[in-house]
């Protein structure tokens, strides 16, 4: 739902959102959680999977993008995607360690839906993008189960929950409570109407930075958190765009440039730590794997209107992880450690601004 | 000077500036200028030159890393720059028509000062940057000749004038007036000061999409000039940061990548027309061009510090292009255009909204 | 005319070659010299220039990839190329302290076929390539002029000469003369015929590491010529690939890519000072400056098939390096210095070998 | 050992090996493998392990450089590796439906030796890399298991088996067995001595492209193998270059880059399909994970001296691909599938040789 519009701070959007403001308004896209808590085991953490469409992924594979904003980070699968300017699989989000599990669920997951790969095809890029969650969680204790993501993968759908859920039950943002956000835009092109969504994971930043729609927050937040001030040396965001206007893979990749500018609106400076990575894909054009001719016919949009794409991408982007703020609750994890929510750190703002002015 | 204590607007730093809050606070480093204006000739344009340091550049190198955020511009030499991780010359700002004449000018100028180059060892990689000024300026004309860049590199000093002069004579930002802008910031290390610098050549961005500080200015600026609402499509900035801390080129790579934060902060979606490019150097770092052994004994930040240099860059970047804004005057050029200063701006809208009030 | 078949050695071929074995086998693809040599002032240099398709290049653009596959160079226009898959000029080849001259020939030919350019549209990227032909001609003295480069671009044709000739009249390769060097190949898809070109400027490589088929030519060939020895240090290859393939840029991209495997087969490791450039364009993707509507439909060659466009490629290359070798004969230059050409070196060393069986 | 003296083919070196010519001889660097063998279950694959040094290597991590050739792959961990400019773990090599078990098993390895990570220090970065074994592996079966992998891990040691060995043992190159292959160069330095080293992982190539020394091996070889002749199609290559000269992790990704001349002088065109993937690193420049103070000092080689390292590297690589093919014997797998050994190759094509000519 992104932020609603009676939020406790102002957010002025230029574009409008879609009718859910969430990634899912792109036609074909849906998004499933795991959501793993424990607090006796200190375990915060679980998994978030994105399906691009509800087809044959590997089959009919969507345009993508990446861009590596900055490599602290240790996602699988972007390589090929960059090289081929294709996705072929859900994209999966899960916390640092557990990569390798996901990987191998994800395979699994792919090799069952289609008997060719491996044998009389090639094999499967399998995309997964991780934070590091051990702020909250034991990490160390590697707790997501293959179970687990297969448990995420079949659980998608146009509604989802954003805040401390999923992938981002255990992360951290700007000294505050981080996580799952989304929001969407709406774009018109040659009067069609199309969609362009972002969903991020939120997990970077250095207390003290946050600004939404520009205004600094936390400067009259008081002491900030000293448990969450390193948060952002060891933080990461993970953003992923989507939309319907066919676009080809170089356009994409512009796309998911962008999202710099949405990290630098927000307060972020890229911190040496943080693995930023931005993926942009496109279901407006579909890449067959078994093409019927030596030749495929693309529609891509024309680069002098592109604009009118990067200009909404940014602004969803920047929705997206105020909106993953906004949704996130004061969360207690391991080592006795308290992240507060955005919402509940605003009301105890006001409330101690009251008390001090009477 | 960057922006002054006494300013119209609020911009708040976390980090001190420099004595003079500008690029030449970095021990070595000169910047100088060639204004060419001929309201007749429709002439608004020039050339600004900026010395990483004061000797003899080809045989000392400074370590430097490129980003190309968006690229969408002309300049020369950048690739080289990339590949060996060095600046062998001057580095040049221009207009985009200008870039081959800068070039050649630069050539001879590296020439005279080096016998061996061309003959006894390689050639020499010229860095020539560009905006395009054809919104206000002639460009057709080609009114730069080698002599006005000549004439940049012989007058640099470590006192310059930001906003419309030199090579910024005839840029538009944010459809305002743009132009060269600069700040510095002060880094403490090991106990040793350091200084980090920037100057842009700004002449990017939508009308109406500006930021101060994080404050949306143009949203209460009333209708957008319209001649300038489409100068985002055709503009660039040139983002140079100069600094004293040791540092390899990977790192000053990834320095010059955080100036998207700052465009992001201003702003700017990074438009598809527009040539964003950033350019890092240390003269803190030097690459003999004949060196004594087989091996380079080097000094360099380390990454676990480096986030210390990271934002201080970021807040330095944001500054010089803001007071790249607040230095350039309301300028009239080619097709009886005229772009407003944002001053003037600020001054007319203040004006406005008293008279609306009475 | 690419290697004759009574050539002095054997160069097997995997893939036909066009008719003329050339890269202007490539329907539209035309090219031209500018040939300066005067022994007196030891000029010994020129321009080449190749159109991509007769028509109008800034409003039909062509996709376009590139490879730098080693940054030593100061070539110009890269950058732009590269972020939108373009090209919009004619590109040219010349000498390395000529690049600015070039650059501002082209600029003033571009602005003179497009009245748009700088006033009612953007600039203009102009692709400036170029190696060091130092060794052989006074390249301080920098005796290109506009006129030359113009001369250049009015005289391209379909048939054009190979070796010592335009941009390659003073390059030297493997411690043999360089120079210009053309091929071809056929390539069927869906039941049409394509054709894939290549046209080289080669500058590259160490005496006695060139292989011809494979086959090391220069160790029989006794004590390299001490000059030419480390030639390979200033040296260059400017790559060209161009092909009617349906294809788009992040292919094209591929495809220029593989020229390093090109280069490995010839002998060359990609010396430190060597820049080793590859462009590929396609004229049967043409990219209009002002498309009709917000998308452009392209056909691309489907991924599954494009091996059978990468080993034509890679073995087109190939023979142009080999070709730009033996179209060039010996020639003298600067500082007494004499190059070989490879027929002349072939003759007398099959002349050595007589007169040492005698 | 890379190739004997007393091969049966010719391949002349310009550079003297080290004295075992493996990638061992690079003090510090050692190998292991895990076989996997059941040819009733079809399992032929396996895990290969490198230790960069044999010291805490995420204390110390190596100065690094990743050139993805190709990015058709699902190597885990270059982005950071290429981000930060360093290994901080062992590099390991498996099947391509094995990377998510292998990063499982490295992960724990790495925590088990560093208690700090995931608590009060960031993440590991775990270096995973694969080809796809499924011609003669049931990789589908996904057999290794995190067991296998620590294996690996524990067995390494200067001396280690070439060949259809650890990740190699189900590899096919060229239509013939590949695998595991390695060689080492001695490069002097200012009097001093320094080792680089090239251990592949071969899966690469089209049957019929084969060269050695340069020489087209296959033409001469009558009809390829069907089976194998579609191999490039799902191949790859990843090769691990190590040495001990002190490098940064620019210099370290340009050794990376130039393995593709190696690629091209053994007949590769890099196909599509074809993950060919470089990593560099020298434990001569070790970075640490805590440093004392801000800076870091470090020794690079100069760029003038970097040939002398550029060429020995490039046929380092070379040696260790034909030394993949040497040391593979003839193998067969899941399908019936039989894949030729080089060597058996070779005399059955003497023996038809012999008996044509009887």
């Amino acid at each position: 739902m992104g932020l609603p519009d009676n939020c406790e701070f102002t957010f002025n959007r230029k574009y409008h959102p879609g009718h859910r403001n969430l990634i899912t308004d792109v036609p074909g896209v849906t998004v499933g959680h795991c959501t793993l808590e424990d607090d006796g085991k200190h375990i915060h953490t679980g998994v978030t999977a994105i399906l691009p469409h509800g087809g044959n992924l590997f089959r009919k594979k969507t345009a993508a993008g990446v861009s590596i904003i900055n490599g602290f980070g240790k996602s699988a699968g972007l390589i090929q995607a960059k090289e081929l300017g294709t996705i072929e699989t859900p994209v999966l989000m899960t916390n640092t360690f557990s990569v390798g599990t996901a990987v191998s669920a994800l395979t699994k997951y792919m090799l069952q839906q289609n008997e060719d790969i491996g044998v009389s095809t090639c094999t499967v890029n399998c995309l997964v993008t991780e934070c590091n969650d051990g702020e909250l969680n034991d990490i160390r204790g590697m707790h997501v189960t293959e179970e687990d993501v297969t448990r995420a993968l079949c659980s998608t759908g146009e509604s989802f929950r954003e805040g401390a859920v999923g992938a981002g039950t255990g992360m951290i943002c700007m000294g505050l409570k981080g996580g799952i956000g989304s929001a969407s835009r709406l774009v018109s092109l040659d009067d069609n109407e199309y969609t362009i969504g972002a969903l991020v994971l939120s997990n970077f930043g250095e207390a003290g930075n946050l600004r939404i729609d520009g205004k600094r927050i936390s400067h009259s937040c008081g002491t900030p958190d000293p448990a969450g001030s390193n948060a952002g040396d060891k933080g990461s965001i993970i953003i992923l765009i989507g939309t319907d206007i066919p676009m080809d893979s170089r356009q994409l990749e512009r796309i998911a440039k962008r999202a710099s500018a949405s990290l630098g609106r927000v307060g972020s400076f890229m911190g040496t730590g943080s693995g930023d990575i931005a993926i942009a894909f496109s279901n407006g054009t579909i890449i067959p794997h078994y093409p019927e001719s030596a030749f495929i016919d693309m529609k891509t949009v024309s680069e002098s209107s592109i604009d009118r794409v990067f200009e909404p991408a940014v602004e969803a982007v920047e929705e997206a992880i105020i909106s993953s703020l906004y949704h996130s609750t004061t969360t207690s994890g391991i080592r006795n450690k308290t992240v507060m929510g955005l919402r509940d750190m605003l009301i105890k703002q006001a409330d101690m601004k009251k008390k001090g002015l009477e």
